[in-house]
């Protein structure tokens, strides 16, 4: 499906569900508004899925790995080979968001958009590559035009295979070395932010590394001029082939009324290209965890999200969107599950 | 096992065994650090429990209920008939914290500390009435010395008889209409705040009523002078039968190396009490959740801990504890479950 097919189906959640779910939810038995963020929480993934109890019995993780040519700028702490290295090990079940999601009862989907090296064929791989790496933005734009749109549209197909095939709650993960730089581009883009607002240390590098990043940063945007009312230019200029990808993955998703789990710094970039393409998408993300890459603030409060964890995560992969996931299931189950007053006999508020 | 027993089972939790188990997670193929508090999380539970790889697989909220003869004061919003109702709610499964304990796969355990009436018996309520409600605490004591020592002693028992038939992961909870007036006192007396500092709207009372609750708190306070050194005086003086019941539950939960997750505002008030008796168990204790109430974070604060929710929870019962289970359970999962960098063939960092 392409991108504009795409856009074409998202309609705004409906906000009617959301206060008929909120009515029910006041006649369970507990004070009114008691279980805080829950209870709003429950009340979205009623109006996302238009079912009055959704149940999220096919959860996924969408992890989607490229390679950045801005790591020959030095703005990482891991070498590139790091980037392929951690595929496999997706692969063979050793990495952090397979315990995690397996721990959640979630599914990993594993796709190469973008890796630089070939990788060797494997059945749970996913085999998108757009390129092998983007270039680095420094001098050049990250991708051409086409492969902006191509890893945005082979993001929507990889949602849409698994939406066929049962998913009901999508949660969003990458995985590529030098990819918080790309995202700190995009998110000073979009939200007006100075880059040095938005640039951290992604995976650790030091304060010497931190500066060069900005540096960086600020001269591909100063070179490309990214067009924020134009989010495909935004991510073929200074973008990553994983973060187009998520961006399909929430287009898709919100296209077919499922709830979309945005992990952290760089799945809420994605995030932010797809809100630009379509401003209702945002009514469908859930925003897994708040990380500890200072700019990921800025952008979840750009599209109106309130993250579910606080944990000073920084590892990406989808491990926000995993640990988060059995948070979101127990909103849906309050508003299943729990007896109402009537039901229980039990006695309401005095006021 | 008598309160005395208890306190000199308890150890401080082993310090370097936090430091072997960030040893072995900084060894996963994982940027040092990257899943933040979960990574704290990890070692504590590995400190606690003295388990290289502790599991979870017996869980329990112990959910404790009383009654208040502060009621009478006009301090709650609900009539006092309701603690009663949600106990038999909780027995035939439909409240908030029977739909949450079972989605963490965690046992529910309700027991009557000091119900006002006369409950019927059931095979799932354990019936350890101190008495029926405390009394008025604007004019006498919440309950005489010897009901304290019962009230801790009670919830070492039930602690122990779960731990005894497996539990290795202990949740508090509590129902008891009017609940957060003993727990504001309790909080102002163990951390200096002022009452009016730490005390909240409960489950919902409006301007007026909250005024009074903190007027009613100052004068309790000021009519039985209970001693902060002394906290069986504290908890006789301006406490409830629960929150005793709850500092019995930690006490013998860390003197059995059981890690234990604590609930809301008033589970954290039985904290503060076992905290005072014997400061080593802080170390076993867990904050499940920072809830809406505003002398909550006070409290947490005082006891060192950082909560792993922030939902705006304000209910009890143990719900934020089974909210927060599956995120302790990660934890320890990641420390059991990743590969190693050299298992994986992952490149470490460049530094």
């Amino acid at each position: 499906m392409t991108i504009q097919q795409t856009l074409q189906r998202i309609e705004p959640i409906d906000e009617g569900l959301i206060l008929a779910a909120q009515r029910r939810l006041d006649n369970l038995t507990k004070p009114i508004g008691s279980l805080g963020r829950l209870e709003a929480l429950a009340c979205r993934l009623v109006a996302i899925t238009g079912d009055e109890n959704p149940t999220f019995n096919q959860k996924r993780i969408i992890t989607i790995a490229a390679d950045h040519g801005v790591v020959g700028e030095g703005v990482s702490a891991y070498p590139q080979e790091v980037t392929a290295q951690m595929v496999r090990n997706f692969l063979s079940g050793g990495a952090a968001i397979n315990v995690l999601a397996r721990h959640a009862g979630a599914e990993v989907v594993v796709a190469d958009f973008g890796v630089a090296v070939e990788l060797e064929p494997h059945p749970n791989l996913v085999s998108r590559k757009i390129g092998f790496g983007t270039r680095n933005i420094v001098h050049e734009p990250a991708m051409a035009r086409e492969q902006a749109i191509a890893a945005i549209e082979a993001g929507i197909e990889i949602a849409l295979r698994e939406i066929e095939s049962g998913a009901n709650l999508i949660g969003t993960g990458e995985m590529g070395i030098g990819n918080t730089t790309p995202s700190s581009a995009i998110t000073a883009v979009f939200t007006g932010a100075s880059v040095a607002q938005v640039t951290g240390r992604g995976t650790g590098v030091d304060e010497m590394t931190l500066q060069r990043k900005i540096d960086v940063i600020e001269r591909a945007i100063e070179l490309h001029r990214p067009n924020p009312s134009d989010p495909i230019d935004v991510l073929a200029k200074v973008g990553g082939f994983e973060i187009g990808g998520i961006a399909g993955v929430i287009l898709a998703s919100a296209a077919h009324r499922v709830p979309i789990l945005v992990d952290g710094f760089i799945s809420t970039a994605g995030a932010l290209i797809a809100g630009a393409l379509q401003p209702d998408v945002r009514g469908y993300l859930i925003s897994a965890h708040c990380s500890a890459e200072i700019g990921h603030r800025i952008a979840l409060d750009f599209l109106g999200l309130e993250p579910i964890l606080e944990l000073e995560l920084r590892l990406g992969e989808g491990t926000g969107a995993a640990l988060a996931m059995p948070i979101v299931e127990a909103g849906a189950k309050i508003l299943a599950e729990m007896a109402s007053f009537d039901e229980a006999g039990v006695s309401k508020s005095k006021e």
